[in-house]
């Protein structure tokens, strides 16, 4: 099967300096994929290396000299959107011409623009954004909605719950995965009306397997394969989980500070050795080795890479939207819908 | 000036052992207060050292046979409530026999029982759950509400952000302190309606000192004195960030399986010993070290202490209620407000 994706290269904080390196990474393990690349033509031009002829061959590179940045109001960033990398890849995918699309920009702008100019499927009243969280046995948890919608209704709340049990048995291979409703407390009482409403709808709900509320201190815990929340409350617990992740493995690496002067280096590597396999795992709480977020909900696979992706996060990033496309997610809920 | 605290002494996990430690430590750094003991005579005679007669002539033992258990729902709770130690310690509250109260008990039952029975601060809509929470800097932020109203209006977050300003004025020993709103971006148009105009209100209000919306990844960066949420968003922001700083710390201290067998006692010592200020620094994020959450916007000090309490975390927490009592917390937020 030969897979087409649309890439916005102006995106997140460095631009073609990371996106044109990890599209070369991702080609090489892909033989027969191809790029559509929208943004500067000179660029990107700048960071294609010039020995991967057989690579380049498989890049289409769409000029365009307007881009979104990612501090741009929302507002504004739709209204003068026409011509932008971010517009235009996505435009890709809304003519066929690419299966998916990738972008590192303005997570307002894209998710707007997605809901413009790509079809819902039938039956979701609005796209979702979702992630793969880690857990602290290794595994991962599907979480949405993660800030495409801040306020939410009892239906909606249902039809993520759906969508990202699909989602979960697709993407981490499972059979019948535990879905969750993020509140804050486990008792039937807790919480908000139209979360106690969907809770108990999802209890009647025979395709899926509700396991009841969970709250922000079991997210890393794997007790849910599936997370559901109003796009305002899990954008809270996602950053407030990535936010202290990041803090405390600053906290540890800070290394050099805090060890005595006498201390030398052969101590400073022992340490480093036995804590690797710790940094490891908590290296996986980083955000910005995340794979990214898809928006669900759409007839086509929009995949959102970090704002602070470096190349290897934005490779990621791609190779999980080719996943999606492979597995065919949306036709998957679709049909789940029907 | 002498003091009586009411202490529920059968709250959280471990009731009397822990609470009458708790509490005899506290009488020995406090040669002028006195102790309200409300729970089983029994089981509190049982952890009472025969050796200090002297702190014991401080303490008065009030005997009851029943108790709130932590997983009882509210609405039961708040029924059977009469002649438990939970509410007797609240009625020594209101009757004046005591200037605060300290329990690790149910946390509903304690802010349901605490608004019927004890009077709010004019001008208070709601009282609000309030925690000190510390930042990577090894200061401390003041977070509110963390759970006592799932839905607020725009005016009941001014008020919070007001009582949380004043408290952090007298308890961090701050001038002007910096509030923040929580929210999902930082821009004017991000969030909710409710949120965004708090906000508006909040930058014309010239007694404050707002310096605009925070995000759940700065909550430990010290980026503002006082955060400000509802009560549904703060809770899943606080536990959300609890659990994951206590999953990694138990990540890194889970040494012994993680070192090979050859690895010899000397070198896990020295491990230990550099990693120690890490570690130290690492359990000020721990929620069994905090030293408990405040009901601010009543007329008296209401003090929980975390369910898990151990006996340090509880002596924290009536320290924490008596510095309250003795900076006039409440009467503060009243003169402030009128």
């Amino acid at each position: 099967m030969s897979l087409t994706i649309a890439l916005d290269m102006m995106g997140g904080d460095f631009g073609p300096r990371i996106t044109v390196p990890a599209a070369i990474q991702v080609l090489e393990n892909y033989p027969t994929l191809r790029f559509l690349f929208f943004g500067d033509h000179a660029e990107i031009q700048h960071y294609l290396p010039t020995s991967h002829r057989a690579l380049s061959e498989r890049i289409t590179i769409h000029h365009c000299s307007r881009q979104i940045y990612s501090d741009t109001p929302i507002a504004q960033a739709l209204r003068y959107s026409k011509g932008t990398s971010l517009r235009l890849s996505i435009e890709a995918v809304q003519k066929n011409y690419a299966d998916a699309c990738v972008s590192a920009g303005n997570t307002g702008a894209l998710m707007g623009l997605s809901k413009i100019l790509l079809q819902a499927i039938p039956g979701i009243q609005r796209p979702a954004l979702t992630s793969l969280i880690p857990t602290m046995n290794g595994q991962h948890t599907v979480m949405l909605d993660l800030g495409a919608n801040t306020e939410v209704s009892t239906d909606m709340l249902c039809q993520f719950a759906k969508m990202g049990s699909i989602f979960a048995e697709n993407m981490l291979d499972l059979v019948y995965p535990r879905v969750a409703l993020l509140n804050i407390g486990i008792e039937a009482i807790k919480g908000l009306p139209h979360i106690r409403e969907a809770a108990a709808k999802l209890e009647q709900a025979i395709d899926l397997n509700y396991v009841g509320f969970i709250e922000g201190d079991q997210l890393l815990n794997h007790i849910a394969d599936v997370i559901v929340a109003d796009g305002f409350n899990g954008n809270i617990a996602l950053k407030t989980l990535e936010g202290t992740a990041k803090n405390i493995i600053h906290l540890l690496k800070d290394n050099e500070r805090s060890q005595p002067k006498w201390c030398a280096v052969w101590l400073q590597q022992l340490l480093r050795h036995f804590l690797k396999d710790k940094y490891q795992q908590l290296q996986s709480f980083n955000p910005d080795k995340h794979s990214g977020a898809s928006l669900l909900g759409l007839q086509s696979v929009i995949v959102k890479s970090h704002g602070s992706s470096n190349s290897l996060a934005f490779a990621h990033a791609i190779e999980h939207a080719i996943l999606q496309v492979k597995l065919n997610i949306p036709e998957k809920i679709l049909t789940n819908l029907s």
